[in-house]
């Protein structure tokens, strides 16, 4: 998850100005408030907050967030702080009069910002990071990777040129023999679209399958990203829960009896956040249901090629109802910044018309070289990755039974990347996140993998974005921050 | 341009199977029809071609499309062949008995992908391309970008992590830097994100800066791809002429009295395809008009630093005002997929909010090698490359001037990649590009730069695609192709 929220919100001050600081701080919301930047409900720091980050006098800031309370811009409530407020009077017209940015379309993002901002792990050293889903330091691609950019670099027809918006034949081809020999044995190269990353592929499904007002239906926790760009696109998440079998296909079949949602999205195999996989019956009965409901399938899979057992993908059941998409981030790097879809004919030269539109196509030169590195050290590579993630699920497991109550409960599935648990009734995951920090150890607190309300009372460790020694010590700072938060 | 568009369309077809292939051909059009991916008034492939495409009969493909008009698909008429009727029922209404994929939303793309398609360059052996935008062959970065490669590829702080949405601190330094040295005294490094390429900057700016069915104002002709865009994300167009001054500023000025554009896209500097750059004061007034009417620019300027003399981009004049994009594609290498995009805070948020949606970050090993190699060899290789484009351009003038009739007209501006040629009323330029790539030489008809109707008596030669010593036999072919024309 990359960095983004407040910061970028607050206002360059100029403290030099003949304009008083507090005016400077309003006129600045007053436009974000306007603008749409800041939408309806979006809760503006605590006073407090904002006058340290500003680094001016707490009663500046509360003179400029009383002048937007007369304004009508902002409400304020004891318990539940300043907020912005429903304009009744809708967007200002658009004239010279005003700025322009202050006229344009709805931001779409909610309170999103907000929630993203506040995930951002702030890399202060000594602090043991259990936040981004990224690979782990060991095992190591880098070596091999180096030598297969190497191996590419030098040929002219491989970096000076823009390639397909397709993708690079040899790469195409490579993953579909690979999602092949996980059983989807109608896929072709002709079926596949290499990405930047699978979040591409998220965006291009959601704005090719459906419209803004639409309905789809989410596992309930989901994927921030992907509940990130949902929301951008003005679809409506009908939330369903996940199990340790993964997503409840008997939600999803009550759904479908009344409602039609444009396409069903789901991460069957080692589920972020939960690591839930769903069994093979699962998966038969899932596309059944949509197939006779009409409604596709978009099928995230990540951490697919990581799994401990054989289990097909839901596209290997069903080839024609189901829109694959994966990526080389987890069981690569993530700074290749290259996955990809697979889809069926009768969609594919939608999908790729907006990929074109997108970004022309994904850099031919990484592609070439994921490339080479999937024909010498990938295979090996992923077999030592899923031994390595369940050492790391083991020692996470040890430490939390030594250092954690047992009325925080988490998630049984090992294998992927990711520890989901639920605290006790009167243990929020934010002010435990908040006391963790202090004591040097930090994760993502669960509303953010929620598409509606919910989620305060969980939080995720991704057990692979520490070094497999820190993990132990970074579990028992967090048992240490439940001890002080029920003292 | 990457290749897309007929080729996806066409039916596989089983010639084992008992379905007369007449019926796979029709039942294939039938579905692409209803599902919109073949939208109203889209031209059919001449029955000869198709049959040539597919290898059957060519009364096998008459029989298809007659089954078609029969069910009121498509329309045929003496002199414009085959296009997609008008549905007069609509799309039919989502139900179980009705594939998923013939209910889907519509695909705006209008008939972008047929033209694109036929802008694909066939990579025949022996044809000399004028056809793609790319860096040309000389003089070559590959040398020192390998080892700009090579020096981040073992560090994995920057090839295990996602980075920031942003982009690499250190490149969005050098590249806002950069600008400042342009005379953008106002740009810092917070103005700037890195993107995965300028493209994905226009699809940002569309999508966050206006609404489908928002009119936006653009040159005509302008960059294919930017038009794609704009069709994909449901803008009008306003088309305002470009001469060899650029944009005409008078037509925007007159637009700008009764109408409200979201926004002005333009390209003042080496313009493609013009390769027009818009002088000073014609950049002075079209700052002043669009800031009077409240509406904001977008200047595209991949070409804005191989401009052969200072002038300050737009941005510089009103960093207010303008939204700037930007890419390394056309300096050193289009398979990087690097730009970037330079706004004020006033909406960088909602852009970068955007950005982080569409791929999350861009590649942050690639923004490595590029930063450590803007350090290195960039400037010289700039430098280098502006002589090339003034050599390149002196070479084709002189084919021109020994080869082709005085009838067809040039545009005059060198210094750029492109050199735009107006045919005689006579000579429409797809024949022309049919007759060329007979005779071994290809370009792009002109059809594809313009927003409305228009182009058919103008084409693109890129000087770049070819090597040096190409260029004036390619010319010359072409001067064949017009000579067999007119005979």
């Amino acid at each position: 998850m990359a960095k983004i929220g407040w910061a970028g919100l607050l206002p360059t001050l100029d403290r030099d100005s003949i304009v008083p600081l507090y005016l400077q701080i309003y006129e600045h919301l007053r436009e974000a408030i306007l603008a749409g930047t800041l939408p309806e409900s979006t809760r503006l720091p605590p006073e407090r907050t904002m006058a340290e980050e500003l680094r001016v006098n707490r009663s500046t800031v509360v003179r400029a967030y009383r002048e937007l309370v007369a304004g009508g811009l902002i409400d304020q409530r004891v318990g539940s702080g300043s907020r912005v407020a429903h304009l009744r009077a809708g967007q200002p017209e658009r004239s010279p009069a005003v700025p322009w940015w202050v006229t344009l379309p709805p931001w779409r993002v909610g309170e999103f910002p907000m929630v993203l901002g506040e995930l951002a792990a702030k890399h202060e050293p000594g602090r043991i990071s259990f936040v981004q889903g990224v690979a782990p330091d060991e095992p190591s691609p880098l070596a091999e990777l180096a030598s297969s950019f190497e191996r590419v670099a030098r040929d002219p027809r491989l970096v000076l040129s823009y390639g397909d918006s397709e993708g690079y034949e040899p790469l195409r081809g490579a993953i579909a023999e690979r999602m092949r020999a996980r059983g989807a044995s109608a896929i072709e190269p002709k079926n596949v679209v290499v990405l930047t990353g699978s979040t591409q592929g998220i965006m291009i499904v959601a704005q090719s399958l459906a419209e803004p007002g639409d309905e789809i239906v989410v596992e309930q926790p989901s994927y921030p990203g992907a509940l990130q760009i949902f929301q951008i696109c003005g679809l409506r998440a009908i939330a369903v829960p996940v199990d340790e079998e993964g997503m409840r296909v008997d939600h999803v079949e009550a759904i479908l009896r009344t409602r039609k949602p444009r396409f069903i999205y789901t991460m069957p195999s080692l589920h972020n956040p939960t690591n839930a996989t769903a069994n093979l019956d699962r998966r038969e009965r899932l596309i059944t249901i949509a197939r006779r409901a009409g409604v596709p399938i978009v099928e995230d899979d990540p951490y697919g090629p990581l799994l401990q057992r054989d289990l097909p993908p839901l596209v290997a059941l069903a080839p024609d109802h189901v829109v694959y998409l994966s990526t080389f981030s987890k069981t690569i790097a993530p700074s290749l910044r290259i996955g990809w879809l697979a889809a069926p004919r009768t969609i594919l030269e939608r999908l790729l018309m907006r990929k074109q539109a997108h970004d022309m196509a994904t850099s031919l030169y990484v592609q070439a070289a994921v490339h080479d590195y999937l024909e010498r050290g990938y295979d090996a590579h992923v077999a030592q990755l899923r031994d390595e993630l369940l050492i790391r699920r083991k020692i996470a497991d040890d430490a939390i039974a030594a250092t954690w109550p047992a009325s925080i409960r988490i998630s049984k599935p090992a294998g992927g990347f990711y520890l989901w648990a639920t605290t006790p009734r009167e243990l929020r995951a934010r002010p435990l996140l908040d006391a963790s920090e202090r004591l040097g150890a930090s994760f993502l607190f669960g509303e953010a993998f929620y598409p509606g309300q919910g989620g305060d009372h969980n939080f995720r460790l991704a057990l692979t974005a520490a070094t497999r020694s820190e993990i132990a010590e970074g579990i028992a700072r967090i048992g240490k921050a439940i001890a002080s938060l029920r003292a």
